[in-house]
């Protein structure tokens, strides 16, 4: 598979994470000759809380977590790559309950103490007995410093490691926050996948971190989109150990404590961070687009047209072509189903005013527009005339490696 | 573009209706050497029910048509391809308006008794001086066998030219329904537009047009999708004649008049073989796809699980790589949104079972399912365990013929 042409010259250098030690190593679940297994260790005192994939058919790790979200005691957490253990029915349930007992052994902790996210192909029984056994040495292994490893440890067919870092400040002490993904890249038979876990060494109860984290998703990885498919396997974690309290941070009980602005802000950079690598690792992906409705009849109608025209296979095709074919835009804007004006409806590319009040602006250029349309980072901005709604999603193209990708047999 | 692997060995024949006659014509409105404007001529009595796209940017021409439904008084039908008239502002109403006027004076009708539609390129001007002068000769060339001519002129890209009929008794007197469409095919700059003109030589009210075309509808055009898009110029016509009663056709004025049974029954027939042949015409499609949901709430919900499969990227690129990847279809139905068992899942491809019970089946052979693939015609069939709730649709497969088709640049 062709590397991403986003892919990034060096990648972040992360600092530790006060009470975070983490290892990774070939388990060879699935693939051969890449690291496809991450234990990440947290000191006791640490909290969790978790948002999960929609899915009507969830993984058995995303039913574990999400059960025991938000949490006030959480130890471990286990990553595999290669099996994504979903569609798996009982057995897949009992793989998760050996994976929990396992790493709490190892933890010296309850099995409930114990996250678990797996990615990779589906309806295959995820045997434990592969890999459980590499916990010890994993659990011995284990550093302040091994974020790279973990990233690259839980990639499917991402073509490089996500990793992103943030400083922030509680009520004047400096706080952590480090984060690592997995994109919806896939390959036959793997599923799309969107894997996050984010460790801070802030003080902050599980009830607030859960609703830290449910509120940063939204215009995050919520507001992106590969190819509108959703996996059974969506996990983002927001993991605090509470180890800055030593350095004098405060402990965090309220989701409204005024001193919480800076790191929830840190919070959504970083998530926003990763959220763009992932699309720009999309697969097949050439262009990197980011989609701007404004004028809708209100916020949630805007992020609906957004996605519609995010979403839409004539626009992305369009994009991989290089083509500035705004029809395609107005289709979408069409079929969103939300209210627009289209006698008002505008749109530019970039800063290029391309229609305006329902027709072309007269002063459109086509060369223009396709010039524009050659740069590898593209905004495309409608206002669609009705009240003042507006979202903001970011997708890739759809481009003939994207089919390649998808449609090669599994084997 | 390649020919559709599907394209019939030869066109259906159309019989006459009482009451129609019909020519095509190379007007040049931006194809060459090729028909690109169809006039149908009705006669006097004629009365039509239509149904259109809820696109919010509607085209002009669907603006037009959508306000005189149903009709009492058709006299004529204009039709062009190359230029959709959608996105034109003020000026694509005068089009409309100056058309209109153009046939009215030569049906020697109100500018309100004539229908208009048009399918190609959005957001270009359509000139109707263009054209409007040709309808004179197209009202003397006018025969009541121009069927395939007429088929011919309404394509944009599709491959093939989409006739059906069928024979229906209404109260023991024999009735003609002809059709003629026109498929998703798009090329740069095209919209993705479905049109499709039925005509019949019964007698029958406007209103209960109206509801026989907006009910047949439902388990025909609107169950298929090639791509998910929705076009600007969506539009269904069901004109009546009513050129039957001379061979003593009664008039129908009730929609519930059991007399219309086998009436209702044909027109869902040919409705339903027009549907199939637009998907089959579907850009790049090579295999038409039945997906089949059952077990679900209800119908709804079927039907929308069963969109999700059919519009899924990655179901439909495993599809084109003839991979019987069913994990795929198992997102599909999770991120649906609806109830859907889990545990209960059971899918078939055609007769194969491949997963019950929420696993994959313990007889599924992946070779079988491999073998099944490799059909040009497929069913998909899942029960989502949950009620009795049920719904079909049909879709294509996505392949690289269709980013080649939509990426290429408009020039």
């Amino acid at each position: 598979m062709a590397q991403s042409p986003f892919t990034p010259k060096k990648s972040a250098e992360l600092p530790p994470v006060a009470g975070v030690r983490l290892a990774a190593c070939e388990a060879g679940i699935r693939y051969s000759g890449r690291k496809d297994l991450m234990l990440v260790l947290l000191d006791a005192g640490t909290c969790a809380g978790g948002v999960f994939t929609r899915s009507k058919t969830a993984s058995a790790a995303v039913d574990w977590c999400r059960a025991l979200m938000p949490s006030a005691a959480v130890r471990a957490l286990v990553v595999n790559a290669g099996n994504a253990n979903a569609f798996t029915g009982m057995k897949g349930r009992e793989a998760v309950e050996a994976t929990a007992n396992a790493a709490a052994k190892i933890a010296e902790c309850a099995a409930t103490e114990v996250l678990i996210a797996s990615t990779g192909v589906i309806g295959e029984a995820l045997d434990p007995t592969k890999f459980c056994h590499r916990l010890t040495d994993l659990a011995a292994a284990a550093t302040d410093d091994a974020w790279s490893d973990g990233a690259s440890a839980i990639m499917t067919t991402d073509t490089y490691p996500k990793l992103a870092t943030r400083k922030a400040e509680i009520d004047g002490v400096e706080i952590v926050i480090n984060g690592l993904a997995k994109g919806s890249g896939m390959i036959a038979p793997d599923m799309a996948t969107m894997l996050a876990f984010f460790f801070t060494d802030a003080a902050i109860a599980p009830e607030v971190l859960q609703s830290l984290c449910a509120e940063a998703v939204g215009p995050t990885f919520n507001a992106i989109t590969i190819d509108g498919d959703t996996s059974t396997s969506d996990t983002v974690l927001l993991l605090a150990t509470g180890g800055a309290a030593a350095r004098g941070a405060p402990h965090i009980s309220a989701a409204d404590d005024p001193r919480l602005a800076g790191f929830a802000e840190a919070l959504s950079s970083v998530m926003r961070d990763l959220a763009h690598q992932i699309v720009k690792d999309g697969e097949g992906a050439s262009k990197f687009v980011e989609v701007v409705v404004e004028g809708a009849e209100h916020d949630a109608a805007a992020r609906k047209i957004a996605f519609a025209i995010a979403n839409s296979p004539l626009v992305k095709t369009a994009l991989a072509g290089e083509d500035p074919n705004w029809g395609r835009v107005v289709m979408a804007v069409g079929k969103a189903g939300e209210e627009a004006n289209r006698d008002k409806l505008a749109i530019w590319f970039g800063d290029l005013a391309v229609a305006r009040d329902g027709e072309v602006d007269p002063d459109y250029q086509e060369n223009e527009g396709a010039r524009y349309m050659k740069n590898s980072e593209l905004v495309i901005r409608v206002d669609v005339g009705v009240a003042a709604g507006q979202a903001t999603v970011w997708t890739c193209d759809l481009t003939h490696d994207y089919i390649s990708i998808n449609a090669d047999y599994r084997s």
